[in-house]
């Protein structure tokens, strides 16, 4: 059993032969082959420590005895013991060799090495086919191999097996096949590293939920990888399009013991509990205390207690009201037992904050964005998107274009309950003019009254909303809107904030929160006060609302929900 | 007292007319006059809930009855609630204004309007000069105004004071003086927000230790302002490096109950501390114990002891091995009372992983990710680093413009103990082949015998280094690196990892790890194992580095340090 887990004998090298198979492929010069080493080392011979004195070589024939004279020192040590080092080179991947418009028929003849692992091989009379794939794209690289290729043995030994990772030398030529332009005609093949056959992704389907306790393997499957690359695509069109909005990134704090957060269960960080991950039989009679038996908070790490964050948004109105507009994307926490298929106890938000804004300009930013983020990967994950339009949900791409194309409406919460209350169907919650809207409401206002049109939601009654909203003339609504899609509901909550020091103050006195708590939220206040909305949005609801995957535990890395934070 | 805070009386109108001093300007008609309204309004006579009738209004000429056939309804709920959501306008920024080559001469005769902050206000007897900063760029715009502006009044009741906000309207000219090219020649101003006298953030300069206690209002003052914008510019370059270069953006975990994080003192989460903050006093007696008097973990949220993360890379590595190059990106922690200018409690790390890559790989990497981040800083923030250079630390672009062009060099551990045990100077720590190298030593090498050159240490004894690193030939040695810069030290931390199954299990016995923890990271070994590295970088201290700010805890927006945890 315990052979099966070595590594390939190729792997049982020199630290830097490594390089013999290790192969990066210079932009400028993509047919580079791969098998030739790009940096041609003379090993030294053997000394006591080989590492260090493989460095000299590089300098053998300028190396001179170490100089005294202290102007002459930078350059002797340069020379003595300094190499330069080596030119990053972008890796060749398959999305690079088989992606564009020709989908590889450009790269016919070129030689070319390629590193991943097997998906499958399959082995005919005269010829094997290895699908390897990398992780930069969906598809896999077929690879032809006749028994001729150096390294056959290996397919006939059996090292080749799903999972197993190799490196792969061929030449580019046009696929007799139908389901791709080119294929990898085999010259050689290395296996790097051999696959246990108690591998658990094999070619047969897994449920998700199996998958979910393979959380550091599952990016190997298609669903998976193929969530990993749009996440990745929606993070990185986030940031683009809030950069070029002139929109300033702002790291909002994790750990808060600020007393205004407000809503939401929190996490109490702590180091008042002695406890490691080696010795968890913590003694309750080891936590400090004061005489009357209560905690002793002084004694924790911040002198009182602390809290994971549930939003950055008050932090980010500190910054917008100084730089003008700025984003928070980073993590938030809820502390809340919700075993459901849509929370998570650890998510990432992106919270926008405009200063000079109202609630219009926050809805138009809110829309913009949204589109933008859409757009952005029905053109750069399409690959992606026909496997999650084939396989996860039938006919997404065409409901994300509608999202990117069709103008989004507004309409006031009053309009709204008008609305639910003459829909022709029954709800499990009441609907009333000052009771919130639930999932079933949201989802049937844009899903049904408004045919799968995104659909903003404006002006709350106060009571259910949040104390810095900023209040309506009408003296009952506040100035909030909640941007509601297909399938998920809520995607989008924002308002405007309430700008006006005495309304502000009158407020949080009508809810009964200590204002001197707030001193610094009011402080914007006072001191060159401006007009600011903003918008919150969960990462994963978004990630899920472009994917089709209904459960958020599958598109975020690391779920951490009740009773799981495995990995 | 009171009537100083109430914002100026412009704010207190409706809340829809807040647009009519509020101004966006259309990218594609730059010399829109702001104080024209884009989207003209007809307010309908108050009812019960006018926002909502306001809403109403828009599709006026539409409205018609709600229809009643089904097949209808999309239409007619369409047309008879909704209303389009605006187009998102860009604001014109003052750093848009005066940025470009001309410095705005381009722009002189056009009308426009800035909003933004008064820094400072001097009357002359014919013409008052008001600067105003909007926080887009280090400078302000210079307004010029003469008696007949409307809105001078407000000038002469004093409303104006250094802080306020202002929405100004007029026309940009070739300015008089030599600070700028042009300035405003003010038609109209608008106090949008007075400032109270009490406003800390005057002309005169405050020390840094007390803005720390006004983190809310310090992003306002230049040296701040230039902080965040630069630390903006570096986290946005980060992630164009590493997408451009391939990359995979990775949310790895922060709460983690995983066993085999190791390094560093941890913080502690938990729900076993019935506190919130409006109730602290808790008895020890509300924590839940077992019969034995032990904490009850299976009582806590996650079932077991979980903690705040002190790296995401083992979680990197799970991804990296699918996807073969991804990047982590987020917060991390370390508890240790660390009260020093160097030390954060909570501060945001970039730790990338490359699949198939070496030691020499990885920094290849590393150094052209610090160059391509710090010479997009150098183009991208040239008056923020002008200002860095005159009033932080003398010299700073020409040190960074050597960082982007010149080569690195790399060297033995080995090799840096010898120039170590030669230098002519004496360390507070002894030098001695196996011991860790001290700040002293790492700044001596790339300060004094490097003369301010990067230089990268490698192959460090395996003792002083985390069991994850691959082991070198000589069996005394690991694969690491660490990348020094002047004035830092330890920028970068890096590794090849051990991907051979047989010397990590090997190396865990060695250190006493229970490995059945490591189960998931043994996996990767197991299952098509390959060679790979990455390495970590503090974000807070590459933003040390490039603006020269020595204390680490003004280069992060909210510092979280040991009784630090306010705002």
């Amino acid at each position: 059993m315990a052979a099966a887990f070595l590594p390939a004998t190729s792997l049982r090298l020199t630290p830097y032969s490594t390089l013999r198979f290790l192969s990066f492929f210079s932009i400028s010069n993509p047919s580079y082959s791969l098998f030739r080493p790009l940096r041609r080392r003379v090993l030294p011979p053997f000394d006591a420590f080989p590492a260090n004195s493989r460095r000299r070589c590089f300098c053998t024939a300028v190396s001179e005895s170490l100089g005294s004279g202290e102007g002459k020192k930078v350059d002797n040590y340069e020379k003595r013991f300094g190499s330069k080092v080596g030119e990053f080179r972008k890796k060749l991947k398959i999305a690079e060799v088989k992606g564009g418009a020709d989908e590889g028929l450009g790269r016919v003849g070129q030689s070319l090495n390629i590193m991943g692992w097997v998906r499958t091989l399959r082995s005919q009379s005269s010829v094997t086919f290895i699908e390897i794939n990398d992780g930069s794209c969906l598809s896999n690289l077929q690879c032809v191999m006749n028994s001729d290729a150096e390294g056959y043995d290996q397919v006939e030994s059996g090292s080749i097996l799903t999972g197993a990772s190799v490196s792969v030398q061929g030449t580019i030529v046009a696929s007799q096949g139908t389901k791709q332009k080119v294929e990898l005609k085999v010259e050689k093949i290395i296996v790097v590293g051999k696959c246990d056959s108690s591998y658990p992704i094999q070619k047969k389907r897994v449920s998700r939920e199996f998958l979910r306790t393979k959380a550091h393997l599952r990016p190997r499957t298609n669903t998976f990888g193929a969530v990993a690359r749009v996440r990745n695509t929606l993070a990185y069109a986030t940031h683009k399009f809030f950069q070029e909005s002139g929109f300033v990134w702002v790291a909002s704090p994790i750990i808060t013991a600020s007393d205004c957060e407000g809503a939401g269960e929190q996490f109490c960080v702590t180091t008042l509990i002695p406890s490691s991950h080696e010795n968890t039989d913590t003694s309750i009679d080891a936590i400090p205390k004061t005489k009357g038996g209560l905690i002793d908070w002084s004694q924790d790490f911040f002198g009182k207690p602390a809290f994971l964050t549930v939003s950055g948004q008050l932090n980010g109105e500190t910054y917008a009201t100084a730089l003008a507009d700025v984003y928070t994307f980073g993590p938030t926490f809820r502390a809340e037992n919700s075993n459901t298929s849509r929370h998570l106890a650890e998510f990432w938000m992106i919270e926008p904050e405009l200063a000079f804004a109202d609630l219009d300009d926050d809805m138009a930013c809110a829309t913009a964005y949204l589109q933008y983020v859409v757009k952005y990967v029905l053109e750069n994950c399409k690959e992606d998107m026909e496997f999650f339009d084939t396989w996860i949900e039938k006919g997404i791409i065409r409901r994300l274009s509608d999202v990117a194309e069709k103008e989004f409406l507004q309409l006031g919460y009053t309009d709204a309950i008008e609305i639910l209350l003459k829909a022709k169907r029954k709800f499990d919650f009441p609907v009333k003019w000052g009771l919130d809207l639930q999932s079933e409401h949201e989802r049937y206002i844009t899903e049904e009254a408004f045919g799968g049109r995104p659909v903003i939601i404006r002006d709350y009654p106060k009571e259910i909303k949040a104390f810095y909203m900023r209040e309506n003339d009408d003296g009952k609504t506040v100035a909030a809107m909640d941007m509601l899609v297909p399938r998920i509901g809520e995607l989008i909550g924002g308002s405007q904030r309430e700008e006006r020091l005495e309304v502000l103050e009158a407020r949080l006195d009508e809810l009964k929160l200590n204002k001197e708590s707030y001193w610094w939220y009011l402080d914007l206040r006072r001191y060159g006060s401006v007009p600011h909305a903003g918008f919150g949005l969960g990462f994963e609801r978004l990630v899920q609302f472009v994917t089709g995957i209904d459960n958020i535990r599958d598109v975020i890395p690391f779920p951490r929900t009740p009773a799981s934070a495995e990995f």
